[in-house]
């Protein structure tokens, strides 16, 4: 096996760097978080760290990185409290990969990018239309990592909106029907087929 | 689309709620956590939360639920400062699954299932053997979740052990090479068999 150690990634080049790091740590989830500024800007990013803090209730978390964008995000969310979590479909790839690009405040991605602004009763940011799974999020608190100044930001899920074939009777939402992406590392993504259901399981006897 | 509101996810029945809010998320990574207790207990569990916190420090953090385990995990981490995260092979599923099980903190995982124990030079703590990545972490900083109780525990990347032929030559992890897993709510394991790999992003003139 190849080895790295602490000494060996502290004198890797940048890019090598950030590419092993980034990737070492598995399959990551692929999200356009979409946001509104209090002046009526809309902003749309890709974020691949939005993870499952709690059912009940249901929140979901992610990590914004400071030195990686201009947080427009973040901003929009801190002013209006709300924000879209929408999944990546297989055909929207591109452009969402291409959310990543760093655009001042004043431009939105919806207008540089053939992705569209889906707006649904009641709220005021922007769902992104086609997306398999849109769900709309209320900030709920967050925290900063002394370790690297990112922040945890967490919300609460206010509604669910997914393709009703997605759905299992179970409650189940199988995102393989949907050609939903996966986040490996920075910049490759990959389409799962198929999975496979395990039980729930006991201790064996 | 189906819609829920907030509504109709409080009075869904427990395990169609966990089910949906568990698996609407997105995709998430599959990664065995290996301890070993001061008493010499080895332990390994399944998370699917682990996640990229910053490259430089190289840390991961991943969330532990109090309510879902028979904490070893924690207690481990929190007595040695030590923990491996391994990723799972599509070969290991199922016992990496059976993992998930409640077992006395008197039971090693690595008894009850074909999971092998390994370990490198320096560390006491068990890696899991052939599992295509395999990373040595040390504690660093852990954040308690107001809403929930859940904890975030970050740890810092001391060593990387890889299969070398999923290493491209910038850095690049490639899973898709290695037949690793991915999940899909709490018991769906998919395997994605490649990616497309999409250049880093610049704002369009």
């Amino acid at each position: 096996m190849k080895h790295f150690s602490l000494n060996d990634i502290h004198e890797m080049p940048h890019l090598y760097k950030i590419n092993l790091i980034n990737s070492c740590s598995g399959y990551k989830s692929a999200n356009l978080i979409g946001t509104k500024s209090k002046s009526g800007i809309s902003n749309v990013a890709i974020f691949s760290s939005v993870t499952h803090i709690g059912s009940d209730p249901a929140l979901l978390g992610f990590f914004l990185r400071p030195n990686t964008v201009i947080r427009n995000t973040y901003d929009n969310i801190k002013e209006t409290g709300y924000y879209t979590i929408n999944h990546v479909h297989k055909s929207i790839l591109t452009d969402a990969h291409h959310t990543s690009a760093k655009y001042d405040k004043s431009i939105s991605e919806f207008d540089v990018t053939l992705l569209e602004e889906d707006y649904k009763k009641g709220y005021h940011m922007p769902f992104v239309k086609h997306a398999p799974v849109q769900i709309a999020m209320k900030y709920h608190e967050e925290y900063r990592i002394k370790a690297n100044d990112t922040i945890l930001l967490i919300g609460e899920i206010k509604d669910v909106f997914l393709d009703e074939h997605l759905l299992e009777p179970d409650g189940f939402v199988n995102l393989s029907k949907a050609q939903i992406a996966t986040i490996n590392g920075l910049d490759a993504y990959a389409i799962p087929h198929e999975n496979i259901r395990l039980e729930y399981q006991r201790p064996k006897r």
